[in-house]
């Protein structure tokens, strides 16, 4: 997950998700990389940059807000969002985002 | 800066900056941490969000777009940017957001 996602023209949409974690648990990097895997084929999904350092932030873009909807109603993502709440993080923020514009630099540009 | 930023109700702003370091360079971390100072001075400031793992994230927070434009313009950071092109960063990229809603979970929500 470490790059920069190779988004389309805006306006599409992220989802900022700021965290602390709880305890350590293997069950959590499990899970994590499952939901990396499963966002990515969704309808819609864009792509993903996260790093954690204790905070967390992962952030996942999204053609619309409709995908976003989806990929928050499935029933995975919802028993995995419920195991984040209950045993996972200690606090969380997420923001649902319109990217308006954007520019970048360097070799990926 | 290793914390989730208190911000208000949306709507605002977010600047997600993603990026990676050329080489290590004590004079980027030292302007870096200037900057965060010098923005966090700025009218319309709400907060910022960094990490760094490889990849880094730092997220500021905005009031509204006329206060991310001024802080683009300010002198002192369009110096540091020019820096950041010519010395510290290999690549980045820049997604100017708007908040549309936002939601919490633990002890700071």
């Amino acid at each position: 997950m470490s790059a920069i996602a190779p988004t389309p023209e805006p306006p599409y949409y992220a989802v900022i998700f700021s965290s602390f974690l709880q305890n350590a648990d293997p069950g959590y990097e499990i899970m994590s990389r499952h939901m990396s895997e499963l966002a990515a084929l969704q309808d819609g999904y864009l792509g993903q940059e996260s790093v954690r350092d204790g905070l967390g932030i992962t952030i996942s873009y999204w053609r619309d807000e409709e995908s976003i909807l989806r990929w928050k109603e499935h029933t995975e993502h919802r028993l995995a969002r419920k195991l984040g709440r209950s045993d996972w993080y200690r606090l969380f923020k997420v923001r649902i985002c319109r990217v308006e514009r954007d520019y970048g630099f360097g070799e990926e540009h």
